[in-house]
Order: structure tokens, then C-alpha cells, then sequence
């Protein structure tokens, strides 16, 4: 089915993405991995692979997007929700040794300067999760300045947190960022 | 002069990977935006790329760990020397159109999953870094473990405010982290 072969594509392109950036992805390494049909490419995505990699950004970017939301209904606090955030991503870095990064911070620094669609993309994911982290923190009673101040550095730290996981190979950056950033947020008493 | 050439080679990469990291970044652009004469890549770097990159990133490193030591020891507090940090990062942004990210975070995304030699450069560079910040904390009264985490967020955050202002092209996220980060780190009275 054709929505099959473009939604592999997507999938295929998005995990590309958080191993190794826009730079590093061929068309045909897409192709080969989604075991994808000849042509199939440019019927689903007539832009090539900047609008590939933009729908694969988005893909990644919306179930980053439910994981936040699903965590932070589920946790008592903002606070114990990042951490399990973190959790979840140290696991996530010792069962793949550390070669899957997050795909919106990786365009971001390899190629949103010279892709304005892939700049519009990666822009929209961190709107997004500092949005959806700062109306949380609202909710717990802090004001809008103070919440999207905070909600920042939230996805400041976890984007540098990876960068340093990767970069150290290490969960270490990781555990410290997340002891560090459940003090900062703990509700005042 | 032979040392001339190496220095220009060196120069050109850190540049090159903090727009575009490893992956887009190719031998021939480099040897033509430095200038280098035929031959000159192999005869200072046998190793080829890997090796030319991972002395990049040892050079672009020193510089920024020069400049770090140097805001410590002229600022009255971690708090800020890290906020000054931040506001020349701004202008730096303001300067080149949020092309440049940091040359450590852009290839600890994008190629030290499958490079040791990256890798190992890319670890070199954020330990210095967490250290350099834990022992100025930890010279304001802190105790070694708070020094150490929350040094590992100050790395962090600048990473990743990073991420976010070349995502989203903008300056906002590196002042929403700068303001809370100040607050965060300021010495408790």
C-alpha cells in the first residue's frame, strides 16, 4: 500500500536523522532501509529530501510531543516528570549504545541554517515541548514569566544532556542533569 | 609555511563543523576554502578526515575553554561569568545568522556514534568544560557533588540553548536560559 511505503520512509528517515543529521542521510540509504520501491520517493515527496526529512522531523517531533504530555499526566509533578523523561532516555542510550540523539537537535545544528523548511520544522518541535512543559508548570501555580523561563532551561538541558551522552558516550551527563533539574523544579513549598 | 597550512586546514574545519557538522562537511571544501595546496591534507593529516576533524574539534575546544577561564576569573561569580557566556553567544548569533552552533555538540550528534576518534575528542571537550565549571563552583563554597551537577547543567543548558536558537533561529531561548540560570547558580547568601 502506498501509505505503507511512505510511512516507512518517514520512520526510516526520522531514526537516520538521530543517528547521524541531515548531512550524513542519502536518498538511497532511505530507499535501501525502507526497502522502499523504485520511485516511490518522489511520488510521496516531490520535494526531495529536504521535505522528507521535514515530515520525518514532524513525525518525530509529534510522538516526542505524546511521550511529554502521557509523562506528565501520569508523574504527581512537573519535576518527577522530567526526570522520568530522563529515565526513560538513559535506558534508551544503553540499548542502543548511544547512537540514537534526539532528530530535531541534530538538524538543528547540521542543517537548519541552510534549509529554511528544515529550520521551520525543528522550530515547531521546540515551540511545541517548551509550550506543553510551561502551560504544566503554569498549572502547578508558578507565573507564565517564571514557567516558560523554567520550561527553557527544560529543554535546554535535555537537548545538552544528549549532546553530552552522545559526545561522552556516558549516562553520567544524563543522571546528573536530571538530579540537578528535579531540585530546580520541585514546587515551592 | 608547511605549519601555516596545517593551522588554515585546522581553522576551516572547526568552522565548517559548527554550521554543518561531519557529515556534510567534505576534503575538497575544506581544501578549498583554506587554500591548502594539493597534497597537503595527507601530508598533516594521514589519517584523513577523521583525523583532521577530531584536531578541529581539539582547537575549537581550547578556545572556547580559554574563553570560559577567562570570564571566570573576570566575573564575580559563576552566575555571571555564565550569563556573560551567554550574552556573547547571543551576539555571536546576531553576527552569523544563527549559523554557527558549537563544533562539539554538532559532531557528538551527528558522528561520534560511529567514530571512536570523534568520539574521544567530543568527550575531551565537555569533560574539560564540566570540570572547569565544577572547580569555580566549588571555589564558591559549593560541595564537590553540587559542584559537579550543577556544573553538568551549565554545560547542558548552553548545549542545548544552542540547539534551540539555531531550531528556532532566534535569541529568545539563550535568554530564557540565562535568566534562570543566573538565579539558579547564584551563591546562597
Amino acid at each position: 500500500m502506498a501509505s505503507d511505503t511512505r510511512d516507512r520512509l518517514v520512520r526510516t528517515t526520522s531514526r537516520l536523522l538521530r543517528k547521524q543529521g541531515y548531512g550524513a542521510t542519502g536518498l538511497n540509504q532511505v530507499m535501501s532501509k525502507a526497502e522502499a520501491p523504485k520511485g516511490s520517493m518522489y511520488f510521496h515527496f516531490p520535494g526531495g529530501k529536504e521535505e522528507l526529512a521535514a515530515a520525518a522531523i514532524d513525525f518525530f517531533a509529534q510522538r516526542v510531543t505524546r511521550r511529554l504530555d502521557d509523562g506528565i499526566g501520569a508523574a504527581d509533578s512537573v519535576a518527577e516528570a522530567v526526570a522520568s523523561f530522563f529515565d526513560d532516555y538513559i535506558t534508551h542510550f544503553e540499548r542502543t549504545d548511544f547512537s540514537e540523539g534526539c532528530a530535531v537537535a541534530t538538524v538543528a545544528l547540521d542543517a537548519s541554517a541552510a534549509h529554511e523548511g528544515l529550520a521551520a520544522a525543528t522550530g515547531r518541535a521546540l515551540h511545541t515541548w517548551t509550550d506543553h512543559f510551561a502551560a504544566a508548570l503554569e498549572a502547578e501555580g508558578r507565573t507564565p514569566a517564571e514557567a516558560h523561563g523554567l520550561a527553557t532551561l527544560v529543554v535546554a538541558a535535555i537537548e545538552g544532556a544528549i549532546v553530552m551522552g552522545k559526545g561522552e558516550r556516558s549516562t553520567e551527563p544524563m543522571v546528573a542533569t536530571r538530579d540537578v533539574l528535579r531540585k530546580v523544579l520541585a514546587p515551592s513549598p
